[in-house]
C-alpha cells in the first residue's frame, strides 16, 4: 500500500478503507510508516474528519495493535469508567468503591497526571504503601474477590495509540474528535471492559471548551461502542471550576474519604452518583438512573463504600488506616491563603490555570521524568457565584517549598475573576449521551 | 520558538509571523525541525493556505537558505522563463535563442524531467557533447559573450526548498498554491534573475487541471515578485494536448531546430512567441507585446535565432552541426504507428498519460537513478479536433526496445478519445497575469 495515496485520499476528503486504516495503525505501532507520513495523515484527519465507520475501525486497529486484557475469568460484566480529564476530579476514588459495594465488578486500568489534569495512579500512590503496579493475574483475582481494582496500564497496551499520541502531542494534532475518541476507547476496550461509562468534561478546565464539541466527542465514543458491540454511555459534565474543592494527590484522596465518610458533599459527589448509577445500569445491577443513584446513596450512607475503599487500598498493599484517619496521609509543611484583591461575585475561573498552579507546586509533572510531591496542592475556598470581600481567602495553598508561594498566589488571583454583577452559574450535568440519543 | 505552537497557529487558520516562517524554512534546511513537524505544518498549509505576505516571506526564506547566484557582472537585466511543466513543451529551446538574438540576456538554470513532464537539461544532453554542468563563472561569461546559457542548478541552491519538496512528495502535500508558488519563485530568485516570465500550464497534462486554479497560482507568483521587488509576468497556457508534436529528448530538440529553421510551425511556436515577447518587455527591449512578437518573428525569419542556438550549443561543448542537419541527433532504431481504433473526431487527450507513455519508452525516469534514452519518444500525428478514420496513425512511437511497443500502443489508444461529435477546441492562451491584473 502506498501511504502517500492514503494521505492524498484523506486530504481530498475521502473515507479511508479498513485496509488503509490498518496500514496506518500498524505502521504507527511497528514503525513501518515513517513519522512524517503519519504526521501528515494526522493533520489531514484534523482537517477532514473521519466517518463513524473509519473512527470505529481505527479504534479496533489500535486496540488490537497490542495485547488485550482478558477479563472473562471475572463473573458478571466488568464495567469501566473514564474521564477526559479535569481538575479536582477524583470521581474514580468515590464511585469505584461505591459501585463495587453495590455489587458491580470494576476492573480499572488508569493513567497518570497529564498537563494540568490529575491522574488516579498518582493519587493512589500518595497513600503510604499503595501500589498500582499489579500483575494482570493479581488484578483479576482482586476484582473477583473484592469487586474492584485500580492499577496502571500494562506496557504493551495499544502501542499504535502510544506512538500516535506522542506524535499528536508534538505536531499540534491533539484536537480532533475522531482521534481523541479512538485513542480513549481503544485503551478502554484493550483493558477488557464489558461496558464503559464516560465522563466528558467541558469548560475552562477541559480539553473540549465548548458544550457542542463535548457532545460531539461523547457521540463519537458512544458510536464506536455501538460498532464494537460494547455498551458505552457518556455524560457531559461541567469543568468551569475544579469539580471537588481539593486539587493535589493526597488532598484529593482526603476529599474522597471525607465524602465516603459522609463528612463532605458537593459537585464531586453529585457527578460521582450520576456516573456510578450508570455503571450499575451497564453492569446489570440497577434498572434505571434513579434506582442506581438510590443504591449508590445507600452504600454511601451505610459506610459500605468507605469499607470497600479500605479493602481495595489494603489489597494493593496500602495503609488502610487512611480511611479511618486521614492524618495518615502525607501532609504539606505550609498552608498559605490566596487573598481576593477586590470584592464582588466569583464570576469565572480559568480552571486550566488552576490545574497548572497545582502542577507548579509539585502536584503534577512538567516533564515525564519529574517526581511529584504527593502532599502538595491547593484547596478552593470559593465556588462560582460566591460573594467575597477583598482579603477573603480564595484558596489555600498546601506546599513544601514556601518560595513557590508568591508566583502561585499571583497565578490563582489571575485565574479567578471577581465581578460586580451576579454571574449565571453553568450547569453541572450538561447532557447524557447514549445510543438512544442526547438528553439535555 | 516552539514549532508545535506554530503548527497549531496555522491549523487554527492564523497567519504566521516572519520569525515563525524563518524557523520553519531554516529548520527544513538545517534539519533542526524534525520531519514530522514539517509534514504536519505542510498539511496545515494545504488546509488553511497562506496570505500573500506569508507566501512571499516563505519564498525569500527559502531563497536565502542557500547560495544566491550573483549575475550583476552581466550588462542589462537578466530575464528568465519558467514553465510549470508540460508534455512536448520545449519552448525554452525555441525562445531562449530567439530572445537572445533580439538582445535579451537569458541566464537560465534549468531542471530535469519530473514525472510525466520533460526537462530542458535532458533535452540539451541529447545533443552529442553538449554539457549542462558548467561553473557559475563560465555561465556568466557565456551569457555576457553570446547572450544566453542554459545549465543545471548548482547543488546549494534553495536547500530549504529541496528538503520541503522531497517531504511534500511523500506526504501528499504537493498540491497547495502557496507551496507551489514559493517553491518555483524561490529557485528563480536564487538563480539571480532580474525579471521572470512564467508559463503556467493548465489542462489534462498539467499540475493544475483547472483554469481558475492555474490563474490563482499565476497571481500568487506575480504577487511574490511584487513583494520581492522583481517583475514577474505570467501566462496561463493550454496543456490539453502535447504542445509541440514531438515528445522525447532528441525528438524535441529536432522540433525546436525545425521551428527555428522555419520548417515547422504550430502551437509550440505560438506559445514561444507569446512568452518571448514578454521576456523582451521585461528585459527593456520591446515596448509592448506586439513589438516583442515582431522582433521575435524577425529573429526567426532571418535565421538569427537558429544561429544563436548553434552558438549556445557550441559554447556548451555540443555538436553545433545538429542545427544544420538534425541527422546528427541520436536516432531510435524503430518507428511504429499507433492506429486509431475507430473513426471520428479527436475529442480529448489524457496528456499526462501521453507523457508517461514516453517515459515508459525510456524518454523519462521512473526513479531518480534511471538512465534515459535520448533517442526515444513519440511524435503526435493528430491534434484535437482532427478527423481520423479507423486505422489512421494517431502517433508514431520512436523506440529502441520493440518489446515495449504493445503496451505503449494500448496506452496511447486509451489516452486519445475519438468521438462522433465535433469537440469544442480549448484555447491555447487562457490569460496573461501581471501586477495590473488578469487579461483573458
Amino acid at each position: 500500500m502506498n501511504m502517500r495515496d492514503v494521505i492524498l485520499k484523506k486530504k481530498e476528503g475521502g473515507a479511508l478503507s479498513p485496509e488503509e486504516i490498518r496500514a496506518f495503525a500498524r505502521g504507527a505501532a511497528d514503525g513501518s510508516v515513517p513519522d512524517y507520513q503519519l504526521a501528515a495523515l494526522l493533520m489531514a484527519i484534523c482537517w477532514r474528519g473521519m466517518t463513524p465507520e473509519e473512527t470505529a475501525c481505527l479504534t479496533m486497529e489500535m486496540m488490537h495493535s497490542g495485547s488485550v486484557v482478558d477479563l472473562s475469568a471475572i463473573d458478571g460484566v466488568c464495567v469501566d469508567k473514564h474521564s477526559t480529564g479535569g481538575v479536582g476530579d477524583t470521581t474514580t476514588l468515590v464511585l469505584v468503591p461505591l459501585a463495587a459495594a453495590c455489587g458491580a465488578k470494576v476492573a480499572k486500568l488508569s493513567g497518570r497526571g497529564l498537563g494540568h489534569t490529575g491522574g488516579t495512579l498518582d493519587k493512589l500512590e500518595s497513600i503510604p504503601g499503595c501500589s498500582v503496579n499489579v500483575s494482570i493475574e493479581d488484578f483479576i483475582r482482586q476484582v473477583q474477590d473484592i469487586g474492584c481494582a485500580v492499577i496502571g496500564q500494562t506496557q504493551d497496551l495499544c502501542p499504535a495509540d502510544k506512538a500516535l499520541y506522542a506524535l499528536r502531542d508534538v505536531t499540534g494534532t491533539v484536537g480532533s474528535i475522531p482521534l481523541i475518541a479512538s485513542s480513549i476507547v481503544s485503551k478502554k476496550l484493550a483493558s477488557g471492559a464489558g461496558a464503559i461509562v464516560l465522563d466528558v468534561k467541558t469548560g475552562s478546565g477541559a480539553l473540549m471548551q465548548t458544550v457542542e464539541e463535548s457532545i460531539e466527542l461523547a457521540k463519537a465514543m458512544v458510536e464506536i461502542g455501538a460498532q464494537a458491540g460494547k455498551p458505552i454511555l457518556a455524560l457531559v459534565t461541567g469543568m468551569d471550576q475544579p469539580l471537588g474543592t481539593h486539587v493535589g494527590n493526597a488532598l484529593e484522596v482526603k476529599e474522597a474519604i471525607d465524602i465516603l465518610a459522609g463528612r463532605a458533599k458537593g459537585d464531586l459527589l453529585t457527578v460521582s452518583l450520576e456516573l456510578g448509577s450508570r455503571m450499575l445500569i451497564a453492569g446489570g445491577i440497577a434498572k434505571d438512573v434513579e434506582d442506581g443513584k438510590a443504591r449508590m446513596r445507600k452504600a454511601l450512607e451505610s459506610g459500605a463504600g468507605l469499607a470497600k475503599l479500605k479493602e481495595m487500598i489494603t489489597a494493593q498493599g496500602g495503609d488502610g488506616r487512611v480511611c479511618d484517619d486521614v492524618d495518615y496521609l502525607p501532609h504539606a509543611a505550609y498552608r498559605i491563603s490566596v487573598p481576593a484583591l477586590s470584592s464582588g461575585y466569583v464570576a469565572r475561573m480559568d480552571t486550566t490555570a488552576i490545574g497548572y498552579c497545582a502542577q507548579a507546586l509539585g502536584a503534577g509533572r512538567q516533564k515525564k521524568t519529574d517526581v511529584i510531591d504527593p502532599a502538595v496542592g491547593l484547596v478552593m475556598d470559593v465556588r462560582l457565584g460566591d460573594v467575597v470581600q477583598a482579603g477573603d481567602s480564595l484558596a489555600t495553598l498546601y506546599l513544601n517549598k514556601p518560595e513557590l508561594a508568591g508566583e502561585a498566589i499571583a497565578r490563582m488571583q489571575q485565574a479567578i475573576t471577581i465581578a460586580q454583577e451576579k454571574p449565571e452559574l453553568p450547569p453541572l450535568i450538561y447532557a447524557a449521551v447514549s445510543r438512544e440519543g442526547v438528553t439535555r
